[in-house]
């Protein structure tokens, strides 16, 4: 018996186990488009008048995101930062060139090796990051320091319930208290060189977006960045999706969970002081000992990048 | 190429991944008493004058317990409570006793059906909770009211490491702060109807349990308790034992990272009220309205209980 749409009882096309409901195409993308505006909403995200940039990655939860905010009226304009990871890189910037073209919207393309003078796999391993570590910490940098440069009021990004879900659970295996305290879909600019982070996708799960995609026909990467295999938030990603099988809504209770009842309890393990660095002037932690000078992650990795790599010189920004 | 003792270098029988570790038989039984007596010195769970209640269920953790605590000099009396569960619980009582005759230890022998008119295969699923959660119910109670009347001062239960792991996973899966704030390695006796709670075995895991038991020829129930199959908890122990056989020390580090840095941050979310039950007069949760009567959860599962069971009148204890 085909499954019968729960907004207006026609054929349904896709499943949502974890509220027990089934959408024809129509419906489901109103269901999302739903999501997003109550998690914009809930934690007050974005409003109409704000300029808003969307970090893109040509992945399905990046545009479909970008995709959901413009169709939402939100003056939306696309980041892609490209990591040099040979062929996956190009391919990516061309299909986020292309959905900016097809809709009239700017795309801002900034370059790892161009600006900072590394790729991601040239820096994988070396000054002790992994390629999934180095890339992470090089997005939160640029993200930051374009949205401040072009006099943007938030960042968004494409983290959807399972990214978050995965994030959550690895910090809580390890009781990361400090980690876990931060991860909130929505992060404050609590100082002036801070721009305001939120994930509007946090109620949208991944095989969600992917739909999303494919119903509104925009064409995605779909093939996982070629370094992050085996890596440690694919594997928590597997295990609740066994246990999501085993018991549909346990991703979504556990994040939805943790952000009601346990984020308040463990904000006070979050006690950062915050400072400018002393070398690029982003904020970063304050040091422990206030003698010694203040240096951002981002600064320190690209230092110890410089003595591995035969870097090329590139103009300060 | 045989394993060596980390401790005396001889031929290893047993390895402990999580410590990078192996043990001869001897080496090895010292490391467990070593792990119990770290885990009774760190939370005070007994001095040796200390007249201590173990929980002893005929299985491999329990009985592991007690020879440990005999063995480490404590005044330990056994404790089994009778389920009703046909011939698995008959076999359990007759280890135990078998157990307590070979070391002149004193067992107590308490039985549900006789002393409440119930047993586990009758309650189960009655009165809205399952085999498990009426188990669970009816031996904390059992057990408390057992030490007051015999005038002990600290109950023991054989929890290894990857029960409180799973227990708490659960717990964490659903964010349930109330009982993450109560979980913990020793209970203190806050009121006078209540006795002190201790899980000396949180470091043990249960391959060492197991493993003791078998280098010490102690004779236990192997098979798991009939009508445990397929629930929550064994799944949780499956999904933490698929974590752990990747990276070693999983279980370890989620539990005791939670005992460090987390548990102190949710007790503030165990804002229980206690008082006395107006049917049995042990120790309960106050009702949120003032006006209403304050049952315990035992008195209130055994009246349901007795509307659906041919329940034996049974003298009032």
């Amino acid at each position: 018996m085909a499954m019968r749409c729960k907004r207006c009882r026609g054929t349904a096309v896709m499943e949502v186990r974890r509220h027990n409901a089934a959408f024809c195409r129509d419906c489901f993308l109103h269901y999302v488009g739903q999501q997003v505006t109550r998690a914009i909403a809930k934690y007050r995200m974005a409003g109409h008048t704000d300029r808003v940039l969307v970090a893109v990655s040509g992945g399905k939860d990046s545009l479909a995101l970008w995709d959901l905010l413009l169709e939402l009226g939100y003056q939306a304009d696309g980041l892609y930062l490209s990591l040099g990871i040979g062929a996956y890189s190009e391919r990516s910037k061309a299909v986020c060139q292309e959905f900016a073209e097809a809709r009239g919207a700017t795309l801002l393309v900034h370059d790892l090796a161009g600006e900072h003078g590394y790729t991601i796999p040239e820096a994988a391993g070396k000054g002790g990051r992994s390629s999934c570590g180095v890339c992470g910490l090089s997005k939160r940098y640029v993200f930051n320091r374009a949205a401040l440069d072009g006099g943007y009021d938030v960042v968004c990004t494409g983290h959807n319930l399972d990214d978050e879900a995965a994030v959550l659970f690895g910090n809580t295996l390890r009781w990361d208290t400090a980690a876990m305290a931060r991860q909130f879909p929505v992060l404050e600019a609590t100082r002036p060189g801070l721009v305001k982070k939120v994930k509007p996708l946090y109620r949208v799960a991944e095989r969600e977006t992917a739909a999303y995609c494919v119903l509104k026909g925009i064409d995605y990467v779909v093939e996982e960045c070629p370094l992050v295999a085996g890596n440690t938030q694919m594997r928590h990603k597997e295990t609740l999706n066994q246990m999501e099988e085993a018991a549909p809504g346990t991703k979504h209770s556990f994040l939805f969970g943790y952000l009601d009842r346990a984020a308040a309890l463990l904000k006070v393990a979050d006690d950062a002081d915050l400072t400018e660095c002393a070398r690029c002037g982003m904020t970063t932690q304050a040091p422990e000992d206030p003698a010694s000078e203040a240096v951002c992650a981002f600064c320190r990795s690209k230092a110890r990048l410089v003595k591995t790599l035969p870097i090329v010189e590139v103009a300060s920004r």
